[in-house]
């Protein structure tokens, strides 16, 4: 099965539909198993002492998996996030964006899995890792 | 060991460290074991649709966990999440707030786990639920 | 939605589908969505030192939460593991059984979500902490 | 920091201190961030259907985690196990051994984590992955 989108295309249909998070990612690159996929670290994402939150962390993990399989499965998707285990390994570096880098670990016909390891940009220590599940709903 | 402090002094003390969030949060009930923390839900926290957002489910996990650890063992803390795992249930009910039951299923001298069943405001269908694992530094 | 199974039908059926550990568990108790079940630890269970080993507590949790969906769907059940977290909080203690209190989270079409808190018999501090999902594949 | 074992002292040391599961487990390759390890599936791993049971997956990635860990702590290592996610992607061949890579994405004064991928042997679809956390106590 080869791609339903090109990574330009993902992108515009992303920022479509996620209009409120549409400045916060950019796909720096996609192939059919693999996407990376960058958090552009604002203030906004920001803890006190520059570190970036958590739940920017699992925001990042989460539109990784879920642009994996949109670009599977195309525009028609509903997948919705069913499970998400995520682990902290490191403080990132200050002022850097973080890359995801994700890998589809299944695509089945109700449930896809993918893989995120998370980096300060220009490192390659992990900061973070994470394991996202979407339940797929039955096409109508 | 009791509480190193009340519900409305952790929720100023927690205002004061976490001025990003502030306003999102509020502490409806606090004992020795328990918290119920309110997730008050504004249009930043939605996607399209009116579902509050999985990265917003995270932070009211990842804050009521840290309330109830903030909670046992006092502002010195600089307890860090190191694992989550998030399993996402049923749809949150529309332009409802979203309430999390909180409890501490450990506090060691380096680990202290709590376990968070989430809900529509007003519902006992469970939206979702999370345990989080902080890790404790030791005191210098 | 009512039982499918009572108890003692319950026992007898996963004994027969299971007889590798028809020895190891016991359903001390079973409600619509609730359930108490007890790893009858011998000597294959445990680790040197006398804790009960990792696998033993992984297998109690998961057949806790499949007795629960068995309960509720009955024998044509095929559902099957997809995804565990898990959470070890406290050595148990040397010599007893350990019981286990599951809870059905969600019984959806696709999948189902149960979570469990285990205990050494006779205490009531938490040892160890599970959820556990199961997908149930569609009728054929 | 280099090994302070290679892969026959760390398998001749695990089978020491684990008698039960000694005949479980090989280790096909061992470097200092990465390890390969078997669990020689025998009819006591199985369920019926001849699949592999999930306590001996739980078993697998468990002990691959641990192995990585005494690899480099050496025999002084008390780790326990703390947090695991496993997610079940695929059925193993049957007939087959199961592979895990393993690799250590941290390891810290007192927390090491580690992901394991399994694989039927020869196959490289993914049979399960999983994340594992191991506490290492203050030494004395």
């Amino acid at each position: 099965m080869g791609l339903a989108f090109e990574a330009r295309e993902l992108e515009t249909y992303m920022e479509k539909i996620f209009p409120q998070v549409a400045n916060d990612f950019a796909i720096d690159a996609l192939s059919v198993d693999a996407i990376t996929m960058r958090l552009k670290v604002a203030e906004r994402h920001l803890r006190p002492g520059g570190t970036v939150s958590g739940p920017s962390m699992f925001a990042l993990a989460d539109v990784t998996v879920y642009a994996l399989v949109l670009s599977r499965l195309g525009p028609k998707s509903l997948a919705v996030t069913t499970n998400c285990s995520l682990d902290f390994m490191r403080k990132p570096e200050s002022g850097r964006d973080i890359v995801a880098k994700g890998q589809l670990l299944k695509l089945g016909r109700s449930l896809a899995v993918g893989d995120v390891h998370m980096f300060s940009a220009g490192s390659d220590k992990l900061v973070a890792r994470s394991t996202m599940t979407y339940s797929i709903p039955p096409e109508r």
